[in-house]
């Protein structure tokens, strides 16, 4: 067994980033998506903010995988970054291809560097780059309990831990993990089995889940030995097994560009819940840790107003360095990206999203209604805005 | 007794157009009025409606007044204007010095060719620019019954005549007229003496007026001998009538625009109800033809919505001809200056103005409030975009 220090040389977090974020149109769009606006009023964009939650635990060793078209926007937010850590998708392919690439290529490496013959192979962590948590600590203490049990023993492949969402209220927009039994194991005092993943409840069935106390909100937060990764994937989805591992191969050579080019647009898309992660618990591969800790993901603009307690004026929350609001018997969030005057006059829970070429008026009770919207635009022929 | 084709050579139909309609902001503002625009979806700006409204009984003799910075938006609203006939004020003044400087220079002119001599002076009737009227035929029969109520006689200097509509519910934002009995005079059916103006009413007064059947509407329109307005102005405000005098003295010579420049700023403001209107009725010298035709001064976005029923789009009035509106469960009003893409979701009775520098969000029931929040922002400092 591995000390919790060795286990960390053997964490590589990795940041998915991507999701257009359509419930946040139009300041989110295919563009400018979520992950590169600062949502909280903190001064630092979601993706920024998962980095530096993420390199006190891992170091140097985070991978992004995002579009190509935001390259240059997300070098631009990780300076930091390899240039080989930076895996840019040709086009989007959910989130099984993303992830399950980055476990390929990071499978890939500990093969060429021989690191996996040694017992000493990746656990790697992805964990989505548009979410705010609080406080960080918290989080970061999560992880270590998910990496002390996602780690590969002499009698077991390791485990693919999550990490869960404790629940605060019955979310039917949410999937939720069923939580077993304690899964007793050195560093990590939390630990329970999973017994399954369950997809977005009714509101009485998200009710009883949220009375029973077993189900935890599905952040998506993945811990897991690539190894252990890519044996689920090439059991439930071996074509796209077979594609990322083919991409994988090619990676860090010259034949990196021209290999995805020709792969990626053969892969099948799908998600990691169905490709990996419900498999896997199946065959009770997967453990979970309940984070204690506030998650958000930022979902809509209702998201908006109770994540910025500090920008509220005259009963509005503000966001925009430019903003130049007046209200007057109004509430709700106003989120400006020109330096328009904007009035509000006798508007209760209102959202207004300001941008150049888009505007949006809904209500903090419609917030989730903004993604038909955004359909019905994309069917009207008004693309350039979305 | 002249008759009715003769008592037309006499008319000279004036327009002020002066108001910023404050209510209508961000669309209507300073330097671009109210009457500068169409809204009715007409195509049709308010100041031409009026225009052409007026010139099928006045021909060519046609005035307005308007401020000095929306010379050339009139004369391209008007281009048979003749430029003897656009009279600019230097600085807003009030509706009495404003019809009372049209009055002066008519009284002038007829000075000059002799006409007042003759018993033939001019009759003027004076009309906002800004106003909504239909049909024009109803409008303008009760114009001709008004210029033949107004004209002298052998017993008397005529009548200074306001035509007053018929109200169709009790507003509390208007003026009233009060009836008397009806006034003998032929080609005017629908006289009637003027007992007395009244204020803005309280919601129980002015459903008693309604009630009654003996009070109409104030629509500020009044048709009178020039002679009559000017002796009225005389009594009641000798200063103004004194330098609006001296000023017409100047008119069509080459000292006008000095001899503007130099009394205009010494001018009381004053509004023509009181220094005209009310004081003439009192005097007994006040009569009134009730219009049966519609009428709506455009007060705020909630006449928006009800003057153009043709504009209706999924549940929305939308006004703008570049106007790109997606609703869902939304009603109310856009008013578009931009081409920008405004999405509306779960908002009933929304009023939406989006022009380029200034956005006002609001509901038809706050309309009117509207003039609150522009004195709130010329405060704070925001007066680039009133």
């Amino acid at each position: 067994m591995t000390s919790s220090a060795d286990l960390f040389e053997t964490f590589f977090a990795v940041i998915p980033a991507g999701g257009v974020g359509t419930r946040l149109w139009p300041l989110s769009r295919a563009n400018a998506p979520k992950f590169l606006h600062d949502l909280t009023g903190s001064g630092t964009t979601l993706i920024r903010s998962t980095y530096e939650r993420l390199t006190p635990l891992a170091g140097e060793r985070v991978m992004v995988v995002t579009g190509v078209k935001h390259r240059e926007a997300v070098a631009g937010q990780i300076p930091e970054l390899d240039e080989r850590d930076l895996v840019l998708e040709p086009e989007p392919k959910d989130s099984a291809a993303a992830i399950g690439l980055a476990a390929a290529i990071l499978h890939h490496r500990d093969q060429q560097s021989g690191c996996q013959e040694q017992g000493r192979g990746t656990i790697m962590g992805s964990f989505a780059a548009d979410q705010v948590i609080a406080p960080v600590e918290i989080f970061q203490e999560a992880v270590r309990e998910a990496v002390a049990t996602a780690a590969p023993t002499a009698e077991s492949d390791g485990k693919i831990v999550t990490i869960g969402i404790k629940p605060t209220h019955p979310s039917t927009g949410f999937g939720y993990i069923r939580a077993g039994e304690r899964y007793p194991v050195e560093g990590a005092p939390h630990a329970h089995h999973v017994v399954e993943f369950v997809e977005k409840p009714a509101e009485e069935v998200a009710q009883q889940y949220v009375a029973s106390g077993d189900y935890l909100w599905n952040a998506g937060m993945f811990v897991a030995p690539v190894a252990l990764m890519l044996k689920h994937l090439a059991a439930a989805e071996p074509e796209l097994h077979a594609g990322l591992t083919e991409i994988a191969a090619a990676w860090d050579t010259p034949e990196q560009e021209a290999t995805l080019e020709r792969v990626w647009p053969t892969l099948p898309k799908t998600a990691i819940d169905y490709a990996v992660a419900e498999p896997a618990a199946a065959a009770g591969d997967v453990a979970v840790i309940p984070g204690e800790f506030t998650w958000d993901d930022v979902g809509d603009f209702a998201a908006i107003a109770r994540l910025n307690p500090a920008a509220h004026q005259e009963g509005m929350t503000v966001l925009g360095s430019k903003a130049r609001v007046y209200s007057e018997e109004a509430s709700g969030v106003v989120v400006a990206d020109t330096n328009r005057v904007i009035a509000l006059i006798g508007v209760e829970n209102i959202v207004v999203v300001d941008t150049g070429d888009a505007l949006l008026v809904t209500t903090t009770d419609h917030a989730q209604n903004v993604k038909k919207a955004v359909e019905a635009l994309k069917e009207k022929g008004d693309s350039d805005v979305l």
